[in-house]
This record gives structure tokens, sequence and C-alpha cells, in this order.
């Protein structure tokens, strides 16, 4: 995936100096950059925004500071609004994820966008919402769908990190011990019924496969590491010693 | 989609009371309600929780209480174990989304599954790792990957929101008018075209189809309500009658 240009997140009237630091924390934790403050009800900069940001002040030491909405989202071509709640204006309605999707392709495209987030006690005005394309809306359970501002940026920054992420969905870490070989299990096995056999596990004889089978399905569907093959050995062998050694 | 049975989610020794709090706000945002508590630090019930939770108090008031995780997980089928860093212990490693996706099959296959969260400062024990099948990793910034657990307990429970959702990935919402139908629509371009005739705006007469088309698309790919349509007829009668009694 080749690196594109990334969004803007737009606070607008933020009050609280620690809200700003948190949605700075929740946007470093998913390599968004660009802050922008609207008017913060505090002033800027503000000293409880750089406590709670801690290591994520970077994102606070390149926000810029406007003085309305309109000044913020002058230079992009694309802008969501986040809300809780339907508005009566007309606009497409977007999930986050939807939203950064589309963010994605007009970015790729060489578009600028912006995200804005609305004043923690009302959310966006309806004039800062006429300025966006599109309204994005976390599709939280009806009957509790109350969310804070950190938590906005977080879901949407998430989702941002989310559709950007190169890794797999699920690996399996063998650790430095490295994953075992298919050879080295059915040696283990081929040892441990070896054992059993002179033991007479495998009683009567008719069932030997059934539960031969049923000990290799075992053993051949987890992931093993070479280590853990190893240590199955000694288990073998020191049960077997064992038993050798009883009167 | 079939209402499915949902993932347990597991607090081991947490610390703060306002931390379990806000773990329950996340869980009844996306309407998880299943909160197990594995010898929380201060005891049990704690105010502090309660006052945090607030709507979400009844996530709270179900939660069962347990002496030790194996305790905690004695039920379940799948365990999964939420780490920010790598561990020595071998196990596959999924991010959220797909460690949702496959607690979902799971459960609609009627397994019985959780998901462990671990103490604030410390994050969960080797021994806690042990006992689940799965390590869950959010795949954040290397260079800043600091999730509290209140974040922590959030993205999952998004995750499990949103895999559970039945919206559509986008939507228009034309509110109470409803949408313009095509004719509305090109009867008002019609009239549009008709007035601008008369006004000379046509001009030269050979880039009138190009001209035309132009106007067309503008109007005819917006998503357009009722109400927009007799607005904008009203625009046009407005301006040509302003044309007409100018002198």
């Amino acid at each position: 995936m080749t690196e594109i240009p990334k969004p803007a997140v737009v606070l607008v009237q933020p009050q609280m100096g620690e809200n700003i630091g948190a949605a700075a924390r929740a946007m470093r934790n998913f390599a968004l950059e660009e802050m922008r403050l609207v008017a913060p009800r505090d002033g800027w900069p503000n000293p409880r925004a750089e406590a709670m940001a801690s290591g994520a002040g970077v994102v606070l030491e390149a926000a810029t500071l406007h003085d309305d909405t309109a000044g913020a989202v002058a230079d992009l071509t694309h802008v969501y609004a986040t809300t809780a709640r339907p508005r009566e204006m007309i606009k497409p309605v977007m999930t986050p994820e939807a939203a950064v999707a589309d963010a994605r392709a007009r970015l790729a495209r060489g578009e600028r966008v912006g995200f804005l987030f609305g004043p923690e006690r009302s959310g966006l005005a309806n004039e800062d919402v006429l300025l966006a394309h599109t309204v994005v809306t976390v599709p939280a359970n009806p009957q509790f769908p109350s969310l804070n501002l950190a938590q906005c940026v977080l879901l949407t920054s998430y989702e941002w990190g989310r559709q950007s992420s190169e890794a797999p969905l699920e690996r399996f870490d063998p650790g430095p011990a490295g994953p075992a070989t298919r050879r080295m299990v059915l040696h283990l096995l081929d040892r441990l019924e070896g054992e059993l056999d002179d033991t007479g596990f495998f009683h009567p004889p008719e069932k030997r496969p059934a539960m031969s089978t049923n000990l290799r399905n075992l053993f051949l569907r987890a992931p093993l590491t070479d280590a853990e093959v190893r240590t199955l050995h000694g288990v073998v062998r020191a049960l077997a010693e064992k038993r050798r050694r009883a009167p």
C-alpha cells in the first residue's frame, strides 16, 4: 500500500484542555498528525492539553489555530462532520468505516480532507455541519449512544489505522525457536505411538487406527514450535522411563 | 443477520473504579452486556465505578465477581487475551477486527467466548495470557501504542458493534420532505434553461449543448429533496422577475 496524505482533525470550540490532549493521543495512536483548533474556549496553547497529551505532544505542537470553522476548512476539498444525532440538514450520512474509506479514496486522488468534531457539551452547531459535505455518525447502541470527544476522535483514528494497516489479519509468532516442521511433529508421534504400543494403550487392537488418528489430529492441528516438540519428546521419554523402572 | 450470543468482557484485577465504569460505558455503547470482574483492587461494588458508568449502570449491576482468572473463564470455550506488547508465549496473534470475526463465527456455532483485559498499570500477567487461546493486539502506531483500559474495551466493543451492524455503509436521509424525483429536477432545469435563453446566457449558440450539459450535471448529481427543488424554482423565478423589472 502506498503512503497517501492523511486527513486533518478539526476540533471546533473544544472546551476542556484535557480533551484536546486526549484527542491528540488518540490521533497519535493511529498515526494521524494534523490537528486544527477552532477557537478553543481556554485559549491556546493550553498547559492542561499538554499534560494530558504527554507522548503525543508532537501533535499539539503542530496544531494550527483558527478563528472560525470556515477558516479551518478553507483549503479542504471534502469535509466530514461527526455528529451523534440526526440533523435536519440534508447530507449523506456515513459510518466512520465508510467515511474513512471515502476519505482514503479522495486522498489517493489528491484531494484534501478533514473531519470536524464539535464542542463537548453541544456537538457541532448547524452552521458548522453546513460547511461539511458528509455527516459521520458512529453506529452506536441507540439506547446508549453517548461518546465523548476523545472517544469519537479515537474511533475515527482507529478506522484510519485499521484501513491503512498492512498487517495481516492473523499471524502466528513462533518466537525465536521457530515453528516445528511437519517431520519433527511426525517423528514425535511415531515415538509416542511406539511407547504406547509397549504399554498396551491401543486396546483392543482393531481400535488402534481410530485411536492413532485422534492422537495425531490432536498434535498436528496445533501450531507447535521447534522447542515445544523437543519438550514433548522429553515428556514421552520421561514417562516411558518411569514405567520401565516401575516394578 | 440473526441475533447471536455475545462475548463476555473479563476485567482482570482492575485498579480504578472509574475505569471499570468507563469500560461499562464502552460496552453499552456497542450493546455488549456481560462483564466479569476478577479480584478488583478496591472491592465490589464500587461507588466510583457506578458514578462513572451513569447510563451504563445496567452492565455493572449484571457483572459477576470472580476470585481468579481461571474461575472467570471456566465456562468459556475460547478466550482472547488483549495485550499491548508481544509475549514470549506462543499463541496466534490477531487484530481486534480478526478476533471479533473469529468470535462471531464461534458464537454462531454455539461456543462461548470472552475477551480478557489486564490491570491498568501492568496489563495481563503471563499466567493470565496462558489461559487464553488467542492474543489480541490493537495495531496501533508503534511509536505511540499506549491505550488505556477503557480505550481497549471501547475499540473491542466498537469492532463488535461494527461487525454486528445491519446499517448500510452509506445512506442519504432526505428528511420529512422526501427526495426529489428525477422529473422534478428536470422540470427545474428546463425552466432554468428557458430563463437563461431569454437572457442570452448561452453564447455563442454552438456552445449551448456543452453549457447545458455542465449545468444539468451540476444539479443532477446532487441528491436533492423535494423542498430544495421548490426553493430553486423560487430562486429562478425571483432572478428572472428582477431582470424583467430592471430598466
